[in-house]
């Protein structure tokens, strides 16, 4: 199996490496509108083979995966003709500009048995899946709320805005974490350079009384990329910046005492030792790479698939809809 | 001058401590419904007269002033009743429990000529005066963002929520370093032990593009205490966790190097020194109490008086209404 | 019982305030050359008794026990005569000014039957007794090196250096954790202001290849309290700066893989969970004066009675010795 | 120009980088004695060229220089060929295993007018760079300790020693800031699994009371990588670990304020501003690289040239002579 590599900007390169060194991929063959592009890709890459046009690329025999790495606005049109030409997809995240444009991808995939993934490499980082397995096995107990920071100086986008550039990473994490349905969505935002949101929150609810709630900023001079979730039974704090110990689990939290209404509840605070645990440190890429491959393969489908993938910009068409009306609740309940 | 001090629960042996050293002061006079209390009180505080009912302490002539540390249900009535018996008034935050409530009490302050006061503590920090300082000589530049985190495990309050416990302190310290009107106010927040949210995210905007959050939270594994302030010269992260260098400044921007319209628009970074200014660790509560003294001496209004009181009242009464409409955006303007 | 406290400088107000609250302490009679600091003793502890004289105070029939807060070079003659009146003893550290005068210390002490006490306050902290427990309980392994670093701007001592100022804390935590007999120290520093040492680095070998090290400086512009503690088992990081995560237990280590010789050796690293055990964080100077008390009462050993306060200023003037000798090793072995 | 580099093993690799992109270099030639290794360099670089000896290497007329990437105890045999052969010479650190091997080196490339270069790589970082400004303009005044600390868990060397592996880096760093000649070294350090130290503290003292000291640990639990610098004026905190502010400068210091005499001094504290300023982020290697080609270009010395190699050297020799003697003062005076 070969895979085509479609865009050589700023992610195309770290998906030619990945699919390089990755066991079931015979051989990677790039595709990039500017010629200058390619010719870095292919001094950079000794082996790796080039396309020409996207036609000439989809037309490749040998050619069975297609993985998409160009601006959101070109995942669709670039990635229909990409499954209509019988090639399983792997999207860069968000999947595409709307939840209709994902539907219809989802549904050609479908009809044409292909794999159709998105490429949210964080799910697959050590850290995400210890919390997942934290969640899953029910150590944390009913989770909370979910809190996330990712903030830094840079790298304003001219085609996009903060939310749609930032969010995506935490959306899927608390997707793939919490694996509920939200039932609604506000943001707030501001403006400060150009016509796009620089700065904005975004809050994601759900049926109980679990809150999610994002920050993201393209201005601030210092780098977070923190999340919290509080659950029932355990705490955790995710902060991506720490070199090695990613995860603190905190056994702290409330006990309810006595209750004798709604209104009058008597809580004890419980602490008790905080925990590291080990975590996978393997680069997420290789991984993920590795799922969509096997994906192929044994025809089950990856952990980001289209499902995943159509879910997070769900949230994300929604925000923006609160975005224009100043941070009403978009109800997601159909 | 003598003090009333009313209530000796959690912040009233401060207020009597702070009192009884302030040079002006001699004497503080304390009064608490519970006589086990006031027991304490005079056993901390040797020197420290007590009365018996808040009308005796209302009526003695050498009390000049009352401080009031109670539930802030009773912050109204027990605070009219002093204004009415001629006693200039220092309340606890929040200030009352209405807008309306507020303006009374301004109301007969001004008329009577009596100094009314609101103890917005973090106002007289080192670290928010020097945050000020910053702002007033021009050297942030204009405010983009505000940003606070201030969340940690408990205290669960019965008779308030996270937002009217925890939120007045970053909303005055907002006020005074921005110092303008608010247009709006929304919050989203949940509830999990009892009918009381204890996780809670505020925002408030300005009418430029200037946009202020809030995240309050009794429930966090981690106890943080942070403010950042995006300026477009310079910008701030307030972490007062930190035990020395509480403030530090970015030499970090954006800046535009060619705008041809708001639709396309060339950044550029900047990114110079860092620096964390000396900051007076004097402690703020004894330069409130001393500003709460001069003003009454001198007759001047001190830095948190009444006005920008109601002020942090106004933003929780619009957050109050804005978490019962699920985040809609609350107007402030008239 | 009574308590006399002798010295009512830096360190004599929490030794009053701590013994006025113990449970089976009846009063507290304090005393000071300067009259104008028992003023201050008397005003800031009402129910205070004071004496004029040191002679009175030892004269008191109902005071039982002495607590000596004066300079290190009055704790023998001060306490000499205490004891030699038949009273308890509790000397602030380090516990004399030579091994010689502790050795006669414990000598009248033991022939009198008196407790004899050195108040290593570190010892019975939360976070020291934590280590403790982890290395009788065997989960540490072997203890390999032990590392302290305690450094902070002043407070430059005119009587004293930085060695005998500083290290004696350090010191009996090792003392209390290791429980060996050291075999040899040496010493290294630095004078810049005066003739004592301001910088120091102290060597302590023992039997085995442990290997302990202190870092004490009077000028560094941070405030380090850390210690490294390397078992062949776990490894400990004790960072007394955390205000709650004091200790961090490391499963990290080396395992022998093959040994060929002791030239070729090949080893391989163990990484696992990291976890920070919650600690009790009750005063720790309450515990040393409850072990006082009860030693009094029951007649046994108090944690950090003579013996230990003994062997750490064997230690202390081991390194005067090897700083005089610009580093040389001075044996410990008799 | 051609750069001949000699070993592909660890470092090897970025040297082979560097190189290939440094503006004079035309090309790169690699000898590995492992074949395995030779064949891993060529598919990892396209382009390089390889030899098959490294009498080959030497022989070719297009190799102006060699740069040695072995072990230590082959940098003199393979570097005297190299300069023997007219080949200016770029040696790994540490320089060589000995100060006359670095003497004779040193004397055959003067007599041969070839340059001899020792790759420290951390002194053409931005940090120490900046440091080293603030030194030389005078601002950090007289430099009183210079404290580091260098530890992590592994790489266990087979070889070498920890102080031979690891101090190199802090040495020349001190070296290159403080520039004086210092006049001892002692050294103590502890075995425990195999006859070379993992564990050791270096002493270094100078003329004044100028004293250097440095932690190296091969089983430490966390990685830290600080230096500790008080000047008179100002104090330094480089900490390598943080991923953008390196270095943090404290206005902090003490002020002699009167002094009767050695043995009485009162001083006082002095605490200001901390500033982060902005540092290169280029990476040294590439700056090396540079300063290696221009310096053969131009004939002028690189900054780590072969007496600052040697007198790394010299450090080294006398703390392994101070180890065998338990950290016996070993003088570097002649």
């Amino acid at each position: 199996m070969k895979i085509g590599v479609v865009g050589f900007g700023y992610w195309g390169p770290n998906l030619v490496r990945n699919f390089q060194s990755a066991p079931s991929v015979e051989g990677v063959v790039c595709y990039d509108a500017s010629d200058k592009r390619l010719a870095i890709a292919k001094q950079k890459f000794p082996g790796l083979e080039v396309a020409k046009t996207y036609e000439e690329l989809l037309a490749r025999k040998d050619v069975e995966a297609i993985a998409i790495a160009t601006p959101v606005s070109t995942h669709y049109p670039l990635g229909m003709k990409a499954l209509q030409a019988g090639k399983h997809l792997l999207l860069e995240k968000p999947m595409a500009e709307s939840v209709e444009q994902c539907r219809q991808l989802i549904e050609v995939a479908e009809k044409n048995k292909l794999v159709l993934m998105v490429d949210h490499t964080f799910v697959y980082t050590g850290a995400v899946r210890k919390i997942k397995e934290l969640v899953e096995n029910g150590r944390l107990g009913e989770i909370m709320y979910f809190d996330s920071v990712r903030v830094n100086l840079g790298l304003f986008q001219h085609d996009t805005n903060v939310v749609w550039d930032l969010a995506p990473h935490d959306l899927s994490i608390m997707d793939y974490i919490i694996g509920l349905e939200p039932t609604g969505v506000s943001a707030i935002g501001s403006t400060h350079f150009s016509d796009k949101e620089d700065v904005a929150y975004i809050s994601v609810r759900y049926a109980n009384q679990l809150l999610a709630h994002f920050h993201v900023n393209w201005m601030s001079p210092v780098k977070v990329r923190k999340i919290l979730i509080g659950g029932s039974k355990l705490m955790v704090v995710y902060d991506d910046m720490e070199p090695s110990e990613k995860i603190r689990v905190y056994d702290k939290g409330v006990d309810i005492k006595e209750r004798e209404s709604i209104y009058k509840v008597l809580v004890e605070y419980r602490t008790g030792d905080m925990w590291a645990p080990k975590i996978d440190l393997n680069e997420a890429l290789s991984l993920m790479v590795k799922d969509f491959a096997e994906a192929i393969k044994s025809g089950r489908r990856p952990t980001t698939d289209g499902r995943s993938g159509m879910k997070v910009v769900k949230i994300l068409e929604a925000a923006q809809a609160s975005l224009r009306q100043n941070g009403a609740m978009i109800s997601l309940v159909p």
